[in-house]
Order: C-alpha cells, then sequence, then structure tokens
C-alpha cells in the first residue's frame, strides 16, 4: 500500500491542538476541531477511504507549524503534487498542504523523526502607547516584563547537549526515559521589544518548549540567574523550573529526516 | 464639556466595520459587534455616562486601522493618558486606544481631516508549494494573477491630482460631489509576490480605495494599460473601473488634522 508523507502548514488559533478529540461537555458527544480530524476528513474525500493521519508533533492548541510532517496510507496511487492540490481544495483557509512525497512502507513520522526545530516569537515591555502585539497577537506571545535577551541567550546555551529534562515536562508525562538531546537553543533580539528563541532537538517532552520559555523568561526579567540552569536540570523537579509559557508564540518549524531523495518529477499526463 | 480625541487600532477581521448596525435578521434585533459600538461601550462604562463616538473614517468589515482618529464629548474631566489607559483595560484584544489628548469643544474628526493615508497590502501569483498567505491572509488581500509593480505604480501616479472619481465609488453614493484630491498614490513590491499600495488624499468616496486596488490590480496582471485610468476617470461610471477588490489588505494608516499641541504632560497626582 503507498504511504505518503505531507508537510503541512498551520495556524493553530482555532484549532484545539494537533489530536484527534471528542468534546464530552455537551449533551452529545461531538469531535473537537483538531488538525488531525481536519486533515483525515479531507484526505477521506480525496483519496475515497478512511485514513489513519500520523503526526510527527501533536502541537497543543494555539500552537503553529510551517512544517510539520504527516504520514498516511492508502490503497489508491497518487502523482504527489496532485495528491497535495486535490488536499489543498478541501482544507479550510487555516491549514495548507506544502509539499507532498511518496515515503517507505513502514515509515513512521515520529520514531523516525531525526531532528525537530521550534520557534518561539515573544513581545516584551509595557509600551503606554500600544501595549502587545496588536496584530501579531495570534503569533506572539506576550509578557510584561522587559527582558535581557543576552541573559536569556546565556541560559539557553547551558540547555545545549544530552540532559535529562524531567524539570522540563508536566509531571506524569508517561514517558520511559526524560533524556533528550538539545542540539541548539539561542535567543536573539531582531527588533526592540522581541526576542526570538530556536531552539531543535532530537525530540521533546510534552511542554518541554513551553517551559523552557517560561524558564528563560523568569531569567531574561531577572529573577534568576543564568546560571541556575543547571540546577534546574539537575533537580528533574517539574518544580524547579519557571511557568508553561502561553502557547501563541510557539511554531513548529521543520523536522528532519533521513530518506531517500524523491523520484524525479514526472510532469502530469 | 471636555471633548477627547483617541487614536485607535484595530482588526478588523471580527468586526462588521466601523459604524453601529443591528442586525434585523434574527428573530429580535441585536446590534452587530461593530468597532463604534464596542469603542462606545467601553468608554461608557469608563466615563459613566452615554457617549456618540465619531470616527474620521468608516472603515468596512474586514478592514484595519493603525490610525483612525475618533472623538466624543463626556462631562467628566480625564488626563488624557489616564483615558487611554482605562479604555484599553475594557478593549477586547483585537482594538485598541494608541493615544489620547483633549482637543476644542467644536472638532469633527470627519470635517477638520486634512489628509488621510490607506495602505493596501496585495499577495498576488500561485505557488504550488504554498499558495495565498496563510498567517498574513486577513492582513493581505490575494490574487491568483502575476502582477506587474511598475506598470501599476505608473497607473498610479496618474490618480494623483484633484479628479472627478465618480467611477471609483458605488452609484448612490449620495455626494454632492464626487471630486477628491490625491495627493499621492504609489505601488511598490518590498518582496517577490507582494506589492503595496500607498495612497493618500483629502478624502475618499465609499469604496473609493478597494476600486482603485481592483483597477490597478486589472493593469498590473495586463487586462488593461497604465494609460486607461484617464478614459476611467473621464467616463465617471461606475463600470468603467475595476472590480472593488476584498477588504483584508486594507488598512487605514493615520489622518492628519491641523490641531494646536496637545499641553505639556502634568504628572499623575
Amino acid at each position: 500500500m503507498p504511504r505518503y508523507l505531507l508537510t503541512v502548514a498551520y495556524d493553530g488559533t482555532n484549532f484545539h491542538g494537533w489530536q484527534r478529540q471528542t468534546d464530552l461537555t455537551g449533551p452529545e458527544p461531538r469531535p473537537l476541531r483538531t488538525v488531525q480530524a481536519v486533515l483525515e476528513e479531507a484526505i477521506r474525500t480525496v483519496v475515497a477511504e478512511r485514513v489513519d493521519v500520523v503526526g510527527a508533533s501533536r502541537t497543543d492548541a494555539g500552537v503553529h507549524a510551517v512544517g510539520q510532517v504527516v504520514a498516511f496510507s492508502c490503497a489508491a496511487v497518487f502523482e504527489p503534487g496532485r495528491l497535495a492540490r486535490a488536499v489543498n481544495g478541501r482544507l479550510p483557509d487555516d491549514l495548507r498542504v506544502r509539499r507532498a512525497r511518496e515515503v517507505p512502507e513502514g515509515f513512521s513520522p515520529i520514531s523516525d523523526a531525526i531532528v525537530k526545530a521550534y520557534r518561539y516569537r515573544i513581545a516584551h515591555g509595557r509600551d503606554d502607547r500600544w501595549p502587545p502585539p496588536l496584530f501579531a497577537r495570534t503569533t506572539t506571545s506576550w509578557t510584561p516584563y522587559r527582558l535581557d535577551a543576552v541573559r536569556m541567550n546565556e541560559a539557553a546555551r547551558r540547555l545545549i547537549g544530552a540532559h535529562d529534562f524531567a524539570s522540563f515536562t508536566r509531571k506524569n508525562h508517561g514517558r520511559e526515559s526524560t533524556v533528550r538531546t538539545i542540539h541548539d537553543c539561542m535567543v536573539a533580539a531582531p527588533r526592540p521589544a522581541r526576542v526570538l528563541l530556536d531552539v531543535c532537538g532530537d525530540g521533546f517532552l510534552h511542554n518541554m518548549v513551553r517551559i523552557i520559555a517560561g524558564t528563560l523568561v523568569e531569567i531574561g526579567r531577572g529573577r534568576r540567574g543564568a546560571e541556575e540552569i543547571e540546577a534546574v536540570l539537575a533537580a528533574r523537579d517539574r518544580a524547579a523550573a519557571g511557568p508553561t509559557f502561553p502557547p501563541q508564540g510557539l511554531c513548529l518549524m521543520w523536522v528532519r529526516y533521513d530518506l531517500p531523495p524523491p523520484p524525479a518529477r514526472t510532469p502530469p499526463p
């Protein structure tokens, strides 16, 4: 059975996160609007069968993606470019397929991922005339405190390497190992009142990027020192880290796999 | 009675335009969510009386503002900075007061306006991998045709000056005169697949900027020549101009008045 990989982008604002969910609060159980559910429905109408779409990252509600990677198998055979266009024709305007390709039958977007990269956009400080961002309010997280990007970057560098990140995930995470390797973690200040946090690694625990951001913000506003990162890591205790930062500014940028190059594109008949 | 001017910004996506409106389609008439209605309600709770808020520009549904100018009178006396903060505390996150000042009692944001400036953000062309803008879809209008910004700018320059803009407004506009003066009108291409239209003038008829944009887009995609602008103006007929372009990319940038400088700011007691 052919298996397809889609690279998808979405504005997470109006989704209840990636994962299929049922709302049990009403008189009748009903499916919530999640990226996975909307994608599966669009693909189902294109390939004419029910599909199970697996995503590389289970992004939270409000979190965006420009390079989420998903895969599914179906009986029908498609030229990948045509498949992407057909699915795009059935998607709402906040979800988009960017690329498609065929992959080996056993491909898993989760266990085959080699590196994942996230970016956090943070606005900081209170400006009397125009406080938090208006047009960027769904793609930028805001804190009223002035942040020192240099201190934050100092702290960020200390997260690079293989560490036990048990302090940086919620309790009851249910994972066997909380050791992950961060390849790069840096904070930059591209313009006044904004910082960018870029982090990539071999994998991330639940809420890990949001707790890293919350901890770096506490350092950036001067409540903690950059050198405290080592103690937070050593504690292996959620309470040692900072708060879980709001989701709006977080975006899944890309996921890297070791895949053979796709076959040369054949022109559509 | 003191009169206050507020400079306000809003994301027009979830507003039914500027002007107060009643929805008569349901079983009971109910007010629609408009910028004017939401502002009046917030100000009412701050100044403890019903106010009539007049805006310089009656922006359409979906149109944004970073420099809309509004005014109202009330019995209470406020330090303008405090008034702005108090009103901001009662506004939703898509509407913001940027500045406040006191103005003479007879001030009118409409008839005292000297220059108004609008900007249109347009994305163009179809990119197989990622067609219209995703995150900018509420602040950028999109056309699938490739646009030639140089031709559009040539046409834009021909609109500068005092002209009868009857072709660039809807029929039954109900205005005595359709003569307006455009001080500047230019099209730039800051990056690939994007054009910016900047236009300022002494006043604009209903839908005028959107019809200018629609006409320039027809010229940019090659359906008409830049030199046809003169004939469109001379026709004084809505049918001679291009379509009304979608509202998402339009933003009211600023409005200029001839006002005395505000008094030196007194520190709050």
